[in-house]
């Protein structure tokens, strides 16, 4: 149904394998930075107007590729495309965040909630079928979808937040109810991942974007708890082949011991981990090792050509000698931000950064003979 | 010239001394949530209004005092005092942050910095002795500055930020830049801690709010190496007493075994920060052990008084036994919350929070024997 893989080192990294350069992409690499993409959003009308359009979600997911040689592709499309689907009533406003019509913020809303019929979701569905045809094995397809626990924050708070008051007042006063949602939330989630496995997507990822806002004994309760169940109910193959799956909490780099016990494949680390105390804890050999994502801060794409390759040479030997034994398995790294890039980006720092990703890395394993 | 001390507590845990309860104050205790502190800001006008007047200022300082027992109290100013004593023109739109009227964006800008007549700060001095007079020994007095990182953030960005974008183009950009300005902030902030403790602060607070923000590598580099720069200038004693010195870096929980080095009595932990390791990993024994303050969740004071009871038996059981042998120092714990109180905090929920502490912690000492 679909072409063979051309450059698999994305997913050979994920389950640790020897790759001949480090693969890189970029969270939010279709995005607003890039003009063609703010020339196809202008067409669509509005940000779920791109999202919902399977000829529009495919263009801009490609967009990057175009300019780039990146090592994956990344559905375009939003985090909180499930709460949707339950009723909740998503828009973005212009130069604000999402926003939720009807938040869940009692019992009566709670209640209510329960597991979208994924056919409220096929336009996602289509979109990664249609992305992975028309990336034609050039490289793979991951599907997303945000954590139960971020899914509440939104869900409950009905947009962003800068404390938290109301989603924390819920967990702290109504834990019950919190975790009545955060139990659907996983099943939808992992319903939904599952269904973009089954439409294309060669691996998926969950953002847990606000798990860092926790206190540290409610972030193993509230999130990791119900990641965990959403990794449980996954698909661990499509088709004979191996879907790895990558979770990625932001502020979580003081959780990594426990995030070890994930039954996944990655973890995606902010730029404040150090990513060799990161590789020893948790990405050396062992049976919960785990492929490490990240982890360059997105605000040295500001910064001049000479400066961005410092820094990717900085990130490439904080997490040291790459593995380069085709036989087995090893530590192995996928370079990303540690965070979305920023709108205001240029584009041709981008290609500074991916170029010197490639280049440097193939020259380190030269160098290790 | 002051009232001796009445309550030693919070300063003999700084110095890791036994106490017969743990010790308590809130960040921003003297805030929003009290609806008598509401009144005094309205006579007085404006935020900087009632930080300079030296009169308001101590009625603010002391107005948690009359409700709860806590046992410390801390000045009531703000952070940014000292870049606005550099001519930056420092103001609080209602409802907002604060602002900068001229943010320092260039190498010009930059040229201008100097530390500034410490006498623009005078009524900051003048307010710290008010306040001791007026506090009468009942608890002592801490003292305050933002970091220089902190303080280079907003003098950058001109107002909080969701990106930092600004500040961290010129970390990557223009490190020669950065370091220059932190430099002057590091000289400045030691000045005016020290101006403090002449006027009276028993104890001097450093607040790295924004430390947190930065990659692994930078946090060493531009926050940790100046806030020792500040530590490295500060009085050790005063008139013959020690004065404690506290550093909290919001976000930094990963680089405790660094900041385990500071020259300081005291780490602050946000509620992130696993208090049993942190502990073991700064707290215990040894020549550079340090008294922990923290952490609990502010939002914890938005559920009931039996919920805010057992959060509060957490934490202290999270940080463990209380170090009870007078005739040596040891693991001490100085109870607060990881960042301030939200100005929605019901008061009443801080009485449940202050008395819970005060009567868990000496259970606790009881049953050790």
């Amino acid at each position: 149904m679909f072409a063979p893989l051309q450059n698999d080192t994305f997913l050979r990294a994920c389950l640790r394998q020897a790759t001949p350069h480090t693969p890189v992409w970029l969270m939010r690499q279709a995005g607003r930075y890039l003009p063609e993409y703010k020339a196809t959003r202008a067409k669509a009308g509005s940000f779920m107007g791109l999202a919902t359009n399977t000829d529009y979600a495919t263009e801009v997911t490609l967009q990057p590729l175009e300019r780039f040689p990146l090592d994956a592709a990344i559905l375009f499309s939003d985090i909180l495309t499930v709460p949707d689907a339950m009723g909740l009533g998503l828009s973005f406003q212009l130069g604000e965040g999402p926003k939720f019509a009807t938040p869940v913020r009692d019992e009566a809303a709670v209640n209510k909630l329960e597991v979208p019929d994924m056919n409220k979701l096929r336009y996602v569905f289509d979109a990664v079928t249609s992305i992975r045809k028309a990336l034609n094995g050039r490289v793979p397809l991951i599907g997303f979808s945000g954590s139960p626990w971020t899914l509440a924050c939104y869900m409950v708070e009905g947009a962003g937040s800068s404390d938290y008051r109301l989603v924390k007042t819920m967990l702290y006063q109504r834990p019950d109810l919190m975790h009545k949602m955060l139990a659907i939330n996983a099943d939808s989630v992992a319903q939904y991942l599952n269904a973009q496995i089954e439409a294309g997507a060669q691996a998926v990822m969950i953002f847990d974007s606000w798990g860092g806002v926790l206190a540290d004994a409610a972030f193993h309760t509230f999130s990791l708890a119900y990641t965990a169940r959403v990794l449980a109910q996954l698909k661990r193959e499509h088709n004979g082949v191996v879907i790895p799956r990558l979770v990625f909490t932001k502020g979580g780099g003081q959780w990594l011991e426990a995030m070890k016990q994930l039954d996944c494949e990655v973890l995606g680390l902010d730029w404040t981990v150090n990513l060799a105390r990161a590789r020893a804890l948790v990405g050396e050999n062992g049976p919960n090792a785990k492929a490490l994502q990240g982890n360059l801060d997105p605000n040295v794409l500001f910064a001049n050509p000479a400066q961005i390759e410092a820094e990717v040479a900085a990130v490439l030997g904080s997490f040291g000698a790459p593995h380069t034994d085709l036989t087995q398995t090893g530590p192995a790294q996928i370079f990303n931000l540690g965070h979305g890039i920023s709108q205001f980006t240029p584009p041709e720092n981008v290609d500074v950064l991916v170029r010197a990703v490639h280049s440097q890395s193939r020259r380190l394993r030269a160098s290790q003979g």
